[in-house]
């Protein structure tokens, strides 16, 4: 039974505490800290029956019956938090991003090394049953060798203003899942970028200094080429899909929906809308995520999403930034690590 | 070059002409005859460049340059005029059905023996592209042994309750076409037959004795059971869609749309409706089972749809609407021919 | 915190601990009972933490504190638990079918009478995502009023020959399911019934005197007609479909699969092939039934599936059997009750 | 009638012969030249009834009852052959693109100014049926306003090398297309582009100078940003779909196939492949566009595929090949006119 320490119960620490406690037999949750910790909170971790609840992380950290934890804070702590718990030798699950700030993420680099300490990243979609069902294809060599990938991924509403003015802008508050998403999909490093990018859902955030429309195009080390639409809303809900296309065919997903009904009359034939949010879109992935971090602590393995996995998106989003300002493609080499 | 002459120039008899002139290079319409000839019939045929245009079909059956004739006149008309046709020397192409009156076929069955006239019946469906498709799946072995048979059959609108009066019931009116459809499908006769009707879509339909709604069950000569299911009024459209099911799996058609086009909005996801209409769903294979009438006679091979091909639907009317008068179920045997 | 007891630890017994255990807040199982209990089976309860495990129903009957039972021992037990149960006041959850004896159904019946126990049968798939969205639509008049109701189900692969011989035939075992489904679908009874049976799977099937394909079709009191088609053995997977078409227009839902993706190669365009086993495609039914249950006890509302809803499947099943005996529809008022 | 002369009777100069012969009611092919005319293009075009064969296309320029004309020769005859056809007074369809020589199509302008000539470029896939769907949800305002433009096209093999080397590239010979759909389906302007190109599919394609792969993006002059992705190979035949996003929604098309026949086995849920030629797919939009012309010349109205029109693709590719050469996004104003 693996002991772990949840940092952070906001919405994702709340998902992977409930994720753990209903579906993962060989760990429980055996503390939970925040330092916004209030009475709905509280409850509702007693509900789960956590042992130990509080406001100071450093209480787990100090924990030795805990082997490891989760950061589930806010992205400007999380590489600080990180060192600590490798530091207190306990296995780090870590939400994406790593940091908005690549020398933070240098940092956790410097200290995981000589450590034995897993360090796994929090790119949960690819633990989604129809992401897996793409990667699966392209590695089992069903389309053959990889021309053209394609990913699709607009959310249902944007977030607010407030939100997008300390978010880090588009590409590494969204854009980011995808960015990892092209290289799980062909396993393959994005080593140029060209992003176009516009502000049509809202101006208001073109005036907090960023964007809400995006198409970015990739060159990747495998020699084939990428692309990633973007939008911060569509009206029908949330569309998720992906397309690799290769020499032998093509894979393509489509959106989950809530019922495979249809209905027909003379105004059309009408099917479902996409499930609108990602907690429901992704929910199964969170639970899976955690549970291969949990196994590859068990049988001390490589765990699926390491720390370069963690960097790359980080870097491919500064590049796709700098892109955008200068108004022309940017060499991943261009972006000093 | 065939020459063929139209025996009727209502519906169809105009779609056959169209047909053979625009598509047929090996046959042209020769000549046109209608009771009912009029200056707007006159002039369409005339701008088809058809040379001879009357109201008198036995002068098309004294004109020795034509070869075959198609019978697309009033269906109590079929049998006689085909059996003077045949006397003519001329190959016959028969509109469905060949009669309501079984000893009306039988006439025709005696007047083809020894003849060495090719006689086809007007079955399009069979030559539809998705009905080919699941035909073909079937023979090919794709779906191994035939078990389960399912036939969805609906109109879009009812027709007229004076043409309901003398339409001879929607079993030899609409339901002959998916009785043939199971035969085609399957290669295998009925055996029995249990129908089940109500007078769901319009009362008046009732009144004048007839049914609007129907799920219609058989035992093939093969071993395998069908189903078929009738509407006079599918408010989506014309919804005509078959599945087989047999022992190495299935294969099923869906509806033709006027495009791919689907629209998703907050509302839903939205699908094109069926094509409304049996001439638009349907134009394809009425060129294409003339062409296989052209065919059958300049290479003298058998025709695809013969006049057992025209009795037998009929016989399982009759037996249907026997079941459907007596509430059991009614072997084919018990129809008398 | 309701208190539940499980009757029973096989296959259903096991899937409705772990929902409890895992979904459901408002509930715990607190003993479990089977009298072929095994290590094996008391390691699993230990694992889910259940307090009490043993071999005799009747020390949950006995306990105070349990206030629900899930009856989930063999078909020919359910009636006589059920009935002690109802005396001993317990709360009865009651898998299906309840008998497939009449008379033992009434005598639940009896027992209940004048009693305050909720008493749900356990027809789980009324509360799969995909028959609700067709239930909600027939409801809420998308599709007007109901003139054709089509239910496919065939199941991935036919049971073991002893299991057949002793299951009460295919119309008890399995059809019962599809039966409920056209009553929850239409929110209508059955009123005549006639049932079409073939051998076509497995001759042992036959020789045990049972058929292994049948289509069925139905009158409805509602003035509607359904039809039923089975297979024991769909190469493809489990097979689960339904369409309910009206004056208005028409639903259908499709199967789940395990993704959404569909790959393209020169062979064709492929998709996956449905969910193969029942617990995968109705794992999530499974804990809403439950759900729903303890939520009847704890509003004391009505359950959703009551003992009529119990009744009316054996009873159409019975009349399906002896119209595939006698070779003729049968009334359900001809089946004694 | 309008007597329309077809000149090149290669395959477009085919398929336009028969479309007029066979579908337009209102017109006739009075004459067809082509300098390479051959026994066997003699023998289709009498057996078409074409009065007059030869191989000099000023006889049909000379001919006083044409008033119209077809260009179909090849590529760098177009431009040439228009300015005599529009000094001759002849209405003119060309083919596209009407030049890969911005002067040339500079000259066929000025010949235009002042004349009555009506002037039509050969973009059939606007009147593609799916296409058409597309465009209309746009236009009347379904999705609302354009955010985002997705266009796929994928041919179903690459060229002999010997037509890669004389094409004009990739863009011209290819992509042309997919500029005028973006153009189409948006009704706005291209003004800056960036092309991604690579050699995937073929080696010796990219000894030749060309590319075979390609991801192009393009901002719009109504502020919306598109992208298009290339193959000359997909395995499993011709893709051709597009979708359009806005801020109400989105439309998309699929592609077409020969039948929506779906086989399920234990191998998987197979559908049809798209349909594998050009011919295939786009043939009733090669009348549809021919349709149109005569009905513009005999309305006096407005082509629906202006010189414009024309001219707009062939600036787009020529900014599409010098992105590619010159690594960077190309503005539309950088290309000489």
């Amino acid at each position: 039974m693996l002991n772990i320490g949840i940092i952070g119960a906001g919405r994702i620490g709340k998902v992977h505490s409930e994720s753990i406690t209903n579906y993962i037999k060989d760990a429980r949750v055996a503390a939970i800290a925040d330092p916004m910790m209030n009475d709905a909170t509280r409850a509702w971790a007693e509900s789960l029956g956590i042992p130990s609840i509080g406001t100071d992380y450093h209480k787990i950290l100090e924990d030795p019956s805990i082997q490891a934890v989760m950061i589930c804070s806010s992205t400007d702590t999380h590489a600080d938090i990180a060192i600590e718990a490798i530091h207190a030798g306990k296995h780090v699950f870590c939400e994406k991003p790593i940091s908005q700030d690549l020398s933070k993420i240098k940092e956790v680099m410097e200290a995981l090394k000589g450590s034995n300490v897993k360090f796994q990243v929090g790119f949960n979609r690819r633990f989604d049953h129809n992401f897996e069902a793409v990667r699966e294809a392209v590695k089992n060599g069903s389309i053959g060798d990889v021309h053209i990938v394609k990913v699709t991924s607009r959310d249902p509403d944007a977030p607010p203003i407030e939100y997008v003015k300390v978010s880090g802008g588009m590409f590494l508050d969204m854009t980011i899942h995808d960015f990892d998403m092209v290289r799980y999909l062909t396993g393959s490093d994005v080593t140029e970028i060209y992003a176009n990018g516009a502000v049509l859902v809202n101006p208001a955030i073109g005036e907090a200094g960023d964007i809400d429309t995006a198409i970015i195009t990739m060159k990747l080390a495998n020699g084939a080429i990428a692309v990633i639409d973007n939008s911060r809303k569509a009206a029908y809900g949330y569309d998720q899909r992906a397309e690799v296309f290769g020499s032998k065919g093509q894979v393509a997903v489509s959106n989950d929906t809530s019922s495979s009904a249809v209905i027909s009359t003379e105004n059309g034939v009408t099917a479902e809308k996409p499930l609108y949010f990602f907690l429901e879109r992704y929910m199964a992935s969170f639970s899976k995520e955690v549970s291969l971090f949990v196994q590859a602590i068990e049988n001390d393995t490589e765990v699926p999403v390491n720390i370069n996995d963690g960097l790359q998106p980080v870097l491919i989003a500064k590049a796709a930034k700098k892109s955008l300002d200068e108004g022309r493609p940017v060499k991943l080499s261009e972006i000093e690590f």
